[in-house]
């Protein structure tokens, strides 16, 4: 079931096959040296989402620049980060099932492990595995901060689920889960900013009512990119869990910055290299990239490179291009390519990475990487 | 790159890992008597689709029961399904590039395979690549009905195009590929209707331009399971190429029947199983599938079974249910049955179908088959 390579290491990137994942190294590189100097420069942990990635490649290159490892939400993306040499793995999610925590602690044999809790039975859950597997599991409580999702409602709550996990011999509490999920995309600087001010006077509240039974947090995480600098300058995060950054996408590239400009810190750095396979009408191009290529939950893909071409409408297998007035021609076999509406359900469609050097139009193939934990929803 | 199966044929299916695509064999296999009658019925050729299903197991259990082959979008579907057995492919799209067309003929030597074109430049190619494999490649035109995606868009392009394939050596002119994919979807059962009857307007007067030059039509192809009835009413389309059939969705369901009720004709036979891994407040449950386990571009999952359970919201990884005032209460680990807005996407998320016999709570998993073409976009 896995797709052949679309590329070969050496071919120029024009003679990619299509649809395929395209990352542009340069531009990859850049993104990961950015946030790896905005770690440094405030000595904020790093811990980037595999969510995004599913790659331990591409966590390699990051824990290479300083991250202190990874994150991710799923047992079977965990098992695959540590089978590619990842020592230091969140699940930054609630883990139900007698099957998925055993796995879970059997990991806690080859790495440090953590993972998250909303409810005590949860706790019992991880509890159990970890005193099975003769590990230890590092347990951080989730605290809903405005998005509406998991997350234990109240201080009082956090406070009850951190000294069960505290209790429990094989678990260690480890602090707080804070993500604001929904505020990543908020487009405005300053309601983005907002809503994670007032997410902050959750976890103070929270790490109050902890501090006064005497526990205290090793780890305040959460953040992503949309939001990781409201989060840092705040103060009481020590942990940012940013995944798109590496990559970026049409949807984060819309949220603004203080004077209202489209965000340019991270590089557009990930595209789906598509053709056009049809052009029957005038003013009409169609790719060989529709959602399965692409998702599109966040919004259809943006063409790069070609003024007043428009991808509006995306079907299974097709996508449509609009050209406009100013658009040069588009003929069958044209190769054109695609900004993902959203990175992380895009890079979950597809089995290959092709890592290209020296710019997506005159570049080589240099790298033909699997995504390994591709559809590890387990 | 392949998930581990999510269960063991012999085992209850409660205990199905989850998320994991499953399908109910009894209504399944029903769905598969219902359009196979209605074919030996109305003498009509049944050619299901195997964007949908993607799996060579399903195609046979619809050509033993009378469909004439598959039809598929990608050349990459095409080579599982010859791989797996299937003797006559076409696929219903426009296939562009020297490498594509090449490995499309080579599936000529095994299998009757057909393809469509639209533009003079997919003729040269596909007479190139017979010539070159020595093959003979069954071409249909394809003629825009009314969906502007595909398609050329008059009776005269039509024409051209079908002369130019029987110049060609290798090729043979098989007829008119006539689908309308968006009016699969209209939801009214007299505006479908007449949709479908405006396409056969263009199918008659292609028909008639190419008759008035000598050329007629083998195959008439087209319809979906939105429309099959109205295509086969009309008299001209003589090939069927019904996808979601066999599984059905949410979206589909949503269609009306004459009296404006919801249409039974076929069953929810395709599921995706899914756990409470989180419910941290009161009226709320979060399932542990999201978008990347149950497609969201035709709409939201529905849910099966629990009476006042919706299904309101989708990220990557999660699903939030809310629980309304005639609600069960849903608590951690609980099962949740989820009926995909959309088959074909969601199919193509998940590497097996794990197949359970009588009943999705009380029945035993009698089958897990791979998704064999799952992320085929080649």
């Amino acid at each position: 079931m896995t797709q052949p390579p679309p590329a070969r290491v050496g071919e120029p990137a024009v003679s990619i096959d299509t649809p395929a994942l395209v990352i542009d190294l340069d531009a990859f590189e850049r993104n990961l040296d950015r946030m790896a100097a905005f770690g440094r420069e405030t000595g904020i942990r790093i811990r980037p989402h595999a969510k995004t990635h599913k790659s331990p490649i591409v966590a390699r290159l990051q824990i290479e620049r300083g991250a202190v490892g990874q994150c991710c939400q799923k047992v079977g993306e965990a098992e695959v980060l540590v089978a590619g040499g990842v020592t230091d793995v969140l699940v930054s999610n609630q883990i139900v099932g007698t099957a998925k925590c055993a796995r879970l602690a059997a990991l806690a044999r080859r790495a440090r492990i953590g993972v998250c809790a909303d409810h005590p039975d949860q706790v019992d859950g991880y509890a159990h595995a970890a005193r099975t597997a003769g590990v230890v599991l590092h347990v951080l409580v989730e605290i809903d901060v405005g998005a509406a999702r998991c997350g234990v409602p109240t201080a009082e709550a956090a406070v009850a689920l951190a000294q069960r996990i505290e209790a429990a011999e094989h678990l260690i509490f480890d602090g707080l889960q804070a993500y604001h999920g929904s505020a990543q995309h908020i487009r405005g600087h300053g309601e983005r900013r907002q809503a994670i001010a007032n997410a902050g006077d959750r976890v103070r509240a929270a790490m109050e009512s902890l501090s006064a039974v005497g526990l205290s947090c090793r780890t305040v995480g959460g953040a992503g990119t949309g939001s990781f600098r409201f989060e840092t300058a705040h103060g009481l995060w020590n942990e940012l869990q940013p995944g798109s950054y590496c990559f970026m996408d049409a949807d984060y590239a819309q949220n603004l910055d203080t004077e209202g400009a489209e965000r340019g810190e991270f590089e557009h750095a990930l595209f789906v290299a598509s053709t056009v396979m049809s052009a029957a009408a005038p003013g009409l191009a169609v790719l060989d990239a529709g959602h399965k290529a692409s998702a599109i939950d966040s919004g259809l893909p943006s063409v790069w490179l070609l003024p007043d071409v428009h991808y509006v409408g995306a079907s299974d297998e097709h996508g449509k291009l609009s050209l406009g007035a100013g658009a040069a021609r588009l003929g069958l076999g044209d190769r054109v390519w695609l900004i993902p509406g959203h990175v992380d359900p895009t890079v979950n469609l597809h089995d290959w990475y092709v890592g290209v050097r020296g710019g997506l139009e005159t570049g080589v193939v240099e790298a033909v990487w699997p995504v390994a934990a591709r559809g590890r929803m387990d």
